[in-house]
């Protein structure tokens, strides 16, 4: 590897933050999303007339370093894309004309290129707010709650679905309800079933304005069923979302990145169509320093790769250190299910693990796999 | 089976939605789903004096094509409701007048009737209302969600029912110490205990209208101690519907139908009693291409059928295919218990499964099906 | 036992609710719950003018019935109760006053007395209110519902404590924090901290009435933190409450009443102290007819006593039925821990469960306990 | 250990709590939070006039008591805090200068300094208020529910910030949007993003005042899609913050201190460092007078040291008492796996429990714990 493509590597890992841990990564990491947060802050005050005329010069600042910095990291990311992993065997122009179509590098576009139109077409305040603020969605790239909280609706989306259908019925039946009994008495608030449906939709989401109230015992009565209905309702989305985004949360300490997949040294030479059927099958784990990774005596049917920190495996016949790049794990069945060795993280330490299920369909999708795995020896000892 | 019992056999297995992954079944689905929608939403607009009088025309498009499709559709079911495995056995006449008397009908009916009543008798736009939206109910037919609700409902009936006694207990007490409280100071808003208790039901729902407020010190004291416990009485029934409605919701990807059940060739030519037997003690499965169904060395005591998809088992003595139609699994206890048979999906596959206890009590509880389950092979190799 | 005092233990086993499938005992929990409700309606609607002067007769009816039915089920009580096993072993007259002086006895007089003082001192409608709002505590007494709330709150009062704690303290912080940003500009909703907490309650519970709003934008920032603050706040007890209750509920379908406990056989002649040292150790269960109690092979080390409906016992050597009365279960250690016994209950079935852990310490407590449960055979077959 | 001392080390335990049990240590604990709370009220109610003229020399006496406690429990604990096991092994003034730099003592002092200096330069009653309610602070040092929530919230600090970014993304896109909708209309509710957001804060936590309300249908349907976002969002933090503190509140029935872990005969010896090494490691657990602390044949691998209370171990051989400074357990490991012994407690108990891989991992970083350790008896009998 010559030198620019050293460079170009490494401009790469930073963008991509192939690891969170690197002190420049994380450095350009926090400034990239202090200076979105910066704008975010500036095209909401600047929407204030007396925020706007009190600090002009400052608000003109902001956006020249915005274009620098965000242009800088569009034309380092278009330079570097060629090194991904998932665009691996492609030529560069190939590569990079993949990249700038993908979503993540539109919305780097977007974010940027209404810059340059404002200035050359300054238009009115409400148009430009609207315009800045799509640097917000900038930032869920850079979130993995984001990512993690879609991925959550994504998984329970039949059950949420349902959910939404349920508290639409009770919107509808509870403003028809309404609108029969409230509506004579007060024709601009319930006169039809759309005025009684914003009623409705208040008081079911017990949010409860009070703009719009029942004054009739009858209506009262009505009300009264909605609310508690409301509090039924609120129910089923918060215990749906609640306990599937924890799931998510949990599992997801860190993400697995094609950057990771690509360093561990067995799948170093795999291509992009090869790796693609390995991620979705690696689980991620993270230890602190001290922590029990697997302890003595109960260890399962998987492959263990280290990706950073190091760890050692604790054994009668003595003790092993093994640093980032390394394997260990129990590819056989069935054999020395109670071996005696204890894995632990003596760093703060970064896993991908391969289970017993998924190291099977591996092993059968992936031809040569089976063969490279055979050379990691139970537990990496004797 | 003649050409018209054919066309009525697939007539009725669109309709019922025997295999939701069929593509005119889906298209039937969302043509009538969407149609309801439209009607639902008319229904409302038309409360609304600015759209009555916008769009005149549209609205009445909209009620001819729903007259011809929901027409159509309960003449079609009422044709074939025959080829229902509910009904086999019975007379077409007995069967037909059988299914005009479910509810299920009867609601198709209903949204289908006023149509005809409001053309001869125009009656006012305010009973019209209520009369369109009984078309709302015509939605739960084809909503797992709300049948899911139901069944989460119904499971905890009894939970649901002391939380409403506590709520309303709440609401007494509360209501009752306002009224004293505050019923001197304010009486046309705390004049009775039911004035009260309007305030009161506002307040331990958390809506907070604002039109109904104390003023006085204990007042207050009173109204903060009703705010703080309807955090409390809200958490009740936000656990149980929650907990309740995901484990519904989780176990019912699909749902078990008569149908499912009528075409796997072991109990095709059982009666209805027999089948209503079998049903209840069924468990539905899906499984993505590639999805491990039964992983190697972990095979419980039941039996898989195939309903949909095909599956691949594969052991040491190689590798057999099942198409839908087939069964597998183990029916006898404690042999092999370690076989080392892999099951995986090799398409999106449906199985409905029956557990060891099941096994058990339906063999006990219909004669001939020890003999046909025996025909079964132990994961059908070797 | 001689005649008066069958009848004395039938009425009861009927007001104790002995068994409540019992018909007689159904239908007089029915009647005296229904008179309940009525009188908590008629005392919440009798507070409004118009109905108390449109039904002057009704209520006074009402009144008389009540005081009939409370006063007779009183008196019945206190001539039942020496038929309590609570009070097994004491004279009829110690056993009265004992029961007398218990706390569900002084309700139920004090739902009783008011009565009688109301006939004689006419007094003013809104103390008579609160009088006869008295009996609905009275229905607390019928409720297994009320009992599952209190005893899941009383398992976690701790946690419970710790929110209402950070609560309060969330309250003073941001009631505090806006006297001081919003006092000197509105002094009459502001102007002290006890006026800032009614809006700080408000707000923190999110009712938001609106009648006490910032104005300030410091203020409404703080506002903010406020309601979000209110949020993370509410989670905690919804939490703790919800999944303690849904434990509780899910535990206790039906409860071990001490009545059940004497009428098992083993214990008919165990005095007061030494139930009571048995009764928390008893686990309820019920099963419906059909419903697996054991499942083949999986038998536990336990005794189970059979209150009301019948089981069935399938083993290779035949089926055994026993009704109501009868005990089975393992008590050995380790023998036979795979015996292929199945145990299905054949109506709707009430049992008591005594587990191991409990079985132990049950047997240390009472002497001669052990002998007696050696007469249960292993699942009762030979 | 002279008289001096002995007393300064009943002083330290009784001010540490570190036997929460002792009739001395409950009522001090008892009196400091009562006279806290009587402060903090105090505070609360000067802040109205009507309380500060009507009760003047009332709300002196508290001070001058608060000063005199206060500064008394300041002072004791300067002088006692030589005997902390956490200072071990320093000089008496390098520990005392130790603990007055600890957040403890600042806070202690904090609430004690503004006294002093009230009294010296009377300030207005605004600036008044806030020093007092400083002390509200000293309460969080005895509120073991306090400490508990802050560990849940740091558990889940990932996942909560997660919510907060989506939350305040919610909040901006949802004010922009109605300040595009609305602004125009009402230029003073919605006519900057800044006041947008307040509305937007108050819809989407469904506190809903109602001072802020869309009058537009556009503004009213983006208004109902905020509050169902609302219910959403909501649903976030209170499944992460309720799960993680039901968890935290659950394992933690009393926290292990230094003292505690000090006071241990095995570990009387060692030295601060080699105690902050063991103390994270173990973990706490109480148990009622009869329960069950070990099953008869589940016995697992760990150490239990009794504090407080008393302890059985029942064997087949005979019965053991141990009081509490006693240890029992199993170090070694799969040596007789179902011994039979059965393990309860017949007072109420706290232990300390180091469990398998603690066990490991600390006899592997403390050097002589090995040895200790081997004088721990299996279950300390014969």
């Amino acid at each position: 590897m010559n030198a620019p493509n050293a460079l170009r590597r490494r401009v790469h890992d930073i963008l991509e933050r192939e690891d969170p841990d690197d002190p420049t990564t994380a450095w350009v990491f926090r400034g990239i999303v202090a200076l979105i947060v910066v704008n975010v802050v500036a095209a909401i005050l600047l929407t204030d007339d007396r925020f706007r005329h009190a600090f002009p010069y400052d608000f003109r600042m902001i956006e020249v370093i915005s274009l620098v910095v965000f242009g800088g990291e569009y034309l380092l990311r278009l330079w570097s894309c060629v090194e991904s992993p998932r665009l691996r065997g492609r030529n560069p122009l190939q590569a990079r004309l993949s990249w700038a179509m993908s979503p993540a590098a539109i919305v780097d576009l977007a974010a940027l290129l209404p810059f340059a139109i404002m200035h050359l077409y300054p238009t009115d305040i409400r148009a430009l707010a609207l315009v800045r603020l799509l640097r917000f969605f900038k930032l869920a790239r850079y979130s993995p709650g984001l990512a993690s909280l879609l991925e959550a609706v994504r998984a329970e989306r039949h059950a949420l679905l349902a959910c939404f259908v349920v508290m639409c019925g009770g919107i509808v039946i509870f403003a028809t309800a309404m609108y029969e009994l409230e509506g004579p008495a007060q024709p601009d608030k319930f006169g039809s079933i759309p005025l009684a449906m914003w009623w409705a939709v208040v008081t079911i989401t017990t949010v409860g304005y009070g703009d719009v109230v029942p004054l009739s015992g009858a209506g009262r009565i009505v009300a009264g069923l909605t609310m508690i209905a409301g509090i039924f309702l609120l129910a089923l989305p918060v215990g749906i979302v609640a306990s599937s985004f924890i799931e998510v949360i949990r599992r997801r300490h860190f993400m697995v990145t094609w950057g990771m997949v690509a360093r561990v040294p067995m799948f170093a030479d795999l291509d992009a169509a090869t790796l693609a059927e390995i991620i979705p099958r690696l689980k991620a784990r993270a230890a602190d320093a001290g922590q029990v990774i697997v302890p003595r005596g109960r260890m399962p049917r998987a492959v263990f790769f280290v990706i950073s920190g190091a760890i050692v495996i604790e054994t009668a016949m003595g003790t092993r250190r093994l640093a980032a790049g390394s394997a260990f794990g129990e590819t056989r069945e069935d054999d020395h299910p109670h071996l005696h060795a204890l894995v632990r993280a003596i760093e703060e330490t970064r896993l991908l693990v391969l289970d017993s299920d998924d190291l099977d369909s591996l092993v059968a999708a992936v031809p040569g796999l089976a063969g490279r795995l055979a050379g990691v020896s139970v537990y990496e000892v004797g």
